[in-house]
């Protein structure tokens, strides 16, 4: 974006979104500046969002805003680590006015506030295509202890935070296939789950690409089996109700749809806050089982790029 | 992306840029680890680029890469920070194939080998869009030592390095309006100015959007004037040829054009590597001179959207 309009804009919509952070340097400079803290470390995460891929045109965009900062510190939940701050790309049509802006930024302000977080920079371009906004999400982590993917041993419990499956639930709602208000506002709006403390895990991810799938990751990172007995999955009561129904198919589906921002975690005892579904054993990949009896889960949850 | 195709391209194309760097974690974790420095801060810059804004569909994808990660990089140089790592996002456009990936991530491999990076982690999607890329990139200055733009006083002499102008004169090369390979070709690939030392640099900013609006920049933070002499710009055999004939005209369009990607300083000494080209006075704005009498430079510099 050129011209004065553009700085108007920062000035008046961004700067705000810094005030109170001496890292962002009142947003007049080329770069952030983060001072070191003695005996801690930085967890960098980085998304990158499209209209028309990872959210819908009509979509409120303050609701987007808040979306991609949460997707952001879901993974800073994931690692243990607390938030910080983070850098915003914004690439905005040119058909995209002040109000676009201002619904954005008024998303950027309420999750700032509800998750203690400042704007530290970022750049903001004009592009001939659907809008598209990316954050580098940081967080401190204690030295060392960082939670990573790799560590899950056998002999430790497979354990998920909250309910799974309100995510895929919440996108047919979103979508209209299912009248729940709430689950479409779950799917929304998810709710990092830096509430709950890792101590003790020996590895965690966040459920973005499906519960299954991200207990692949876990078990792929480790070079361990992961056992989930899908009778002991945490259900919301909508989920239940349709797990009554058809369990099989049910269950697979809540496991593998992805877009919870659970967390699931290995470690040798139950955690507070987390539901134990089952066991790291010798081997590779992820098995499935409901009372018993293996479940084949078909196509293991929506795979997203990520590198 | 979705499926085992966008994985495998990203540990055959990505795993390797991030390898001998423990900070991205094989890129199979969501998170990069930064170890704390003693002794150091973190600088972080961000920028991005969409195809048919800031590039053209018909630039070679590897020059697109190298020219991402060195406008970043010139944002170091202007706060005298050294290289360390970057993220990166890639969109990129349901067309683009595995040649696309590969010859992007060739330049990639180039300029990491070149300005000694490692590439930290990142994230990478499909847009139905233009290609759009954006590296977050981070660097290493000693605690206390990072020039701001805010810090030139009435006094200090104003100093550009190398020379000023063959950014705007590359740009009518690459469009065809010039003939000259070399001039091209620094429009395609600037060089960020890392092996100048800042020492001694009270303020500083890389030309990107032109010397006169890059200048006004530091006068506008520092609360201060700066008073430019064009008769002292430094400049290449053709830019000197061009101003030949022209003079008022030319030297103002070289200074107002852009794309230099050299840096403007000030300091009370001339730094080693630059070149004085006026003064900073009390007041406010930049006043532009030639042979003593004042020139109007109209718009001064393409200005950027930046926060």
């Amino acid at each position: 974006m050129a011209g004065s309009d553009e700085f108007e804009i920062i000035a008046r919509l961004m700067r705000p979104l810094a005030a109170g952070a001496p890292e962002a340097l009142n947003l007049a400079d080329d770069a952030a500046l983060i001072p070191g803290r003695p005996g801690y470390e930085l967890v960098v995460t980085k998304d990158a969002i499209v209209e028309g891929v990872h959210f819908l045109a009509s979509d409120p965009l303050d609701q987007v805003a808040q979306k991609l900062l949460r997707v952001n510190l879901s993974d800073l939940a994931a690692k243990g680590a607390s938030p910080y701050g983070y850098l915003l790309v914004q690439a905005w049509p040119k058909a995209a006015g002040a109000s676009e802006r201002e619904a954005f930024a008024a998303g950027l302000a309420a999750d700032q506030a509800a998750y203690r977080l400042s704007l530290f920079g970022g750049d903001t371009v004009v592009t001939p295509g659907p809008a598209l906004f990316s954050a580098t999400m940081f967080g401190w982590v204690r030295e060392g202890a960082m939670v990573r993917r790799d560590g899950a041993k056998a002999g430790d419990l497979v354990q998920v935070s909250g309910v799974i499956g309100d995510g895929v639930l919440g996108l047919k709602a979103a979508l209209g296939e299912l009248a729940s208000e709430r689950l479409a506002a779950r799917y929304r709006l998810p709710v990092p789950r830096l509430d709950l403390s890792l101590e003790g895990a020996s590895a965690a991810a966040d459920i973005s690409d499906g519960l299954i799938a991200d207990a692949g990751h876990l078990a792929a990172a480790s070079g361990v089996r992961i056992e989930i007995d899908l009778a002991r999955l945490p259900l919301s009561d909508e989920g239940r109700a349709f797990a009554a129904a058809y369990p099989e198919q049910t269950l697979v589906a809540l496991a593998t749809g992805g877009d919870d921002y659970e967390l699931v975690v290995t470690a040798a005892e139950p955690l507070a806050g987390f539901t134990v579904i089952g066991a790291v054993v010798a081997g590779s990949g992820v098995g499935v089982f409901l009372d018993g009896a293996p479940v084949s889960t078909g196509r293991a949850g929506w795979v997203h790029g990520r590198d």
